[in-house]
């Protein structure tokens, strides 16, 4: 299959390009470096140095006897966008392109503008390009369970079906995003099940839990293949969050009571996902939604996992309780249906201690290149302007 | 009550201006004039010439002794947009600054993109100009029904207690747009209620039927002072577009079978709906949705009111089936609530026989004004190029 896959450089991107390429799949990576940009301009770094994508592209080319092609473009630019479509004719397109984290889009008016213009215009313009240039080329696009909040009855994947009056229809599952990252994400969703009914566009949503993990078959081969551990107040998840303080015996810093509940897989069953959504294709004019994730935990059992695990490596950590600076509810009932791509084959790689050993492990011997200072969150939601 | 209108210009804005000054509000209107490039743009003109701004401004200030405050800006241009809100400190903001034609958001992907990007931008901007500068100030948003689709159950007003596997909460109410135009309006609703959430903004959404009618109390006092009567494919609704075919003796144009039912409103309730909204303002933190319309038909009985009006002055008319450029379900269930702005005083005005006449005479009386070439559509919903 030819896929292209835009974002292709990113935390995920990078190792769904890897693992479909292993498989024998022609491989074009479409990315802005946007992401490496956005650590300039903070002066952050992860945990684990990153190559650029021709160091990536041209070891992984040694080691598997597979090229990528790259595309450098913005998905924005839709002469870029759509000159990659005309010449690599994917079948299907992995969809990560997006500006991906909700303290980013909080920032200020200016990151909120730039997070959904960015996000909502990069869609239509695959949308447009897909519809011009490849239309029976298959949409996996990538989305957030953040897209549903935390409603007081069962999440479902993408609709659900109400009986109202005596009557009953099949309707979108309705959404209630919390960050204007979150929503940007609710907007691409409507405008995609849009194009497929207007347009016959086959497209796939996948509303993915927090991947965690930063290890593949793939880029274990190499440390040049090594992808993004990022720990950051505006990259970092709460776990890698956690992970680095453990390392550094900073108390692990939980927003809030620690109630949030969330869904989480680990990134080698998210690219297995995607390569599950790309064999069984959505039909033309199909929107389909899978919940993507395995588990779901609180805040403060990640914590506590956490905490035992620093333990069995020799580092006492504690739980600091910090005022939560998002806003959400902390404590709410919290079930989603995840079927789908159990269905199609996934076998789930759990939140295992092990797991997090081997975090806290990497962040152990990266200890020196942990700033602690941006970890702290600066960026509250209540806000208009804020300073990092 | 210091009242900022927001696409004060246009079709609606206009009248409103015209009908809270003459209440007594101090009047602020901002406005790009966009809507008026549009008919340069594509050699549209409506039924009845319209004057410029400020010949409209300064007849009202002859008539009625009241001055409006005039800000030319784009709602888009931060800069614009916050300035007018702090010299004008508004109480209440009146937002139709928008790119309000759902044929013409699906031209071409730039005319896609523009809508989205015009549409969301502005109203980002509005909320944070609301947040940073008058927080206290309520946000009048008009939305259209058009967000809601045509579900196979009853509409509600924004939200639906939905009853699910034993449980039970009051959800958003589900969205189906049927247009990249519609889609940006259900972006903003999405957006709105978060910033209601996250920064107590206080809102009220008024998914709005088809508006019709030129007359208000107002603009009657003064040709000056007329408001736009649109027959064109992109901005004429299907209503304007039948009294115009019956007063040029061409046959009306039926898209599709005509079972399409939508809900109406007459322009005089328009302008009192928001003026009940402002009267009863939402609460701090509070987002409410009103759907504001008062009736509701199918195209094809729309058509038959016209053909009957047209008869009583003498106009013979046919009705002409055409393909459906549109991409919308042509039969279905249609059961829209409306109770909130009843609650709060409105009493309909009727899409009487008397009402098509005053249409459908307006049309005779400037016949030599009708170009039957703008009619015609030529935007189809299936293609991203079109051309006019």
């Amino acid at each position: 299959m030819r896929i292209l896959i835009l974002g292709g450089d990113g935390y995920l991107g990078w190792p769904q390009a890897l693992f479909l390429s292993k498989k024998g799949h022609e491989i074009g990576i479409f990315d802005n470096f946007i992401r490496r940009q956005f650590d300039l301009q903070y002066g952050f770094d992860g945990v684990i140095p990153i190559k650029t994508l021709h160091q990536r592209t041209a070891v992984w080319r040694r080691l598997s006897g597979h090229d990528m092609n790259l595309y450098i473009g913005d998905a924005t630019d839709y002469e870029a966008l759509s000159s990659a479509f005309r010449e690599f004719v994917p079948d299907a397109v992995v969809h990560f392109a997006e500006q991906r984290s909700a303290p980013y889009s909080m920032i200020d008016r200016q990151h909120a503008v730039f997070t959904q213009v960015n996000n909502l215009v990069g869609t239509l313009n695959i949308l447009y390009a897909i519809k011009e240039y490849v239309p029976n080329c298959h949409l996996v696009k990538l989305g957030t369970m953040g897209e549903y909040g935390t409603p007081n009855i069962d999440i479902e994947e993408g609709f659900i079906e109400i009986t109202h009056k005596g009557r009953r229809d099949l309707m979108p599952y309705p959404k209630q995003p919390g960050s204007f990252y979150h929503l940007s994400k609710v907007h691409d969703s409507h405008n995609i099940m849009f194009c497929c009914k207007a347009w016959g566009i086959r497209a796939t949503d996948l509303n993915q839990g927090i991947v965690y993990g930063v290890e593949t078959d793939e880029t274990q081969l190499d440390p040049v293949l090594a992808t993004r551990f990022d720990y950051d107040q505006i990259y970092g998840t709460a776990l890698n969050r956690f992970c680095v303080q453990a390392a550094i015996g900073h108390p692990l810093t939980i927003y809030g009571s620690g109630g949030q509940a969330r869904g989480y897989i680990n990134i080698r069953d998210t690219v297995r996902c995607i390569e599950l959504a790309l064999q069984s294709p959505a039909k033309p004019g199909e929107y389909r939604v899978f919940n993507q994730l395995t588990e779901q935990f609180s805040i403060l059992e990640i914590a506590e996992k956490v905490v035992r695990v620093a333990a069995r490596l020799g580092q006492r950590t504690e739980i600091s309780y910090i005022a939560n600076p998002r806003v959400e509810t902390e404590e709410h009932y919290y079930k989603v249906h995840h079927r789908s791509l159990i269905e199609l084959g996934l076998k789930p790689h759990l939140l295992t201690d092990d797991c997090i050993e081997s975090l806290i492990t990497l962040a152990l011997e990266n200890r020196d290149r942990v700033d602690p200072q941006i970890i702290e969150p600066t960026i509250d939601w209540r806000r208009t302007v804020n300073r990092l």
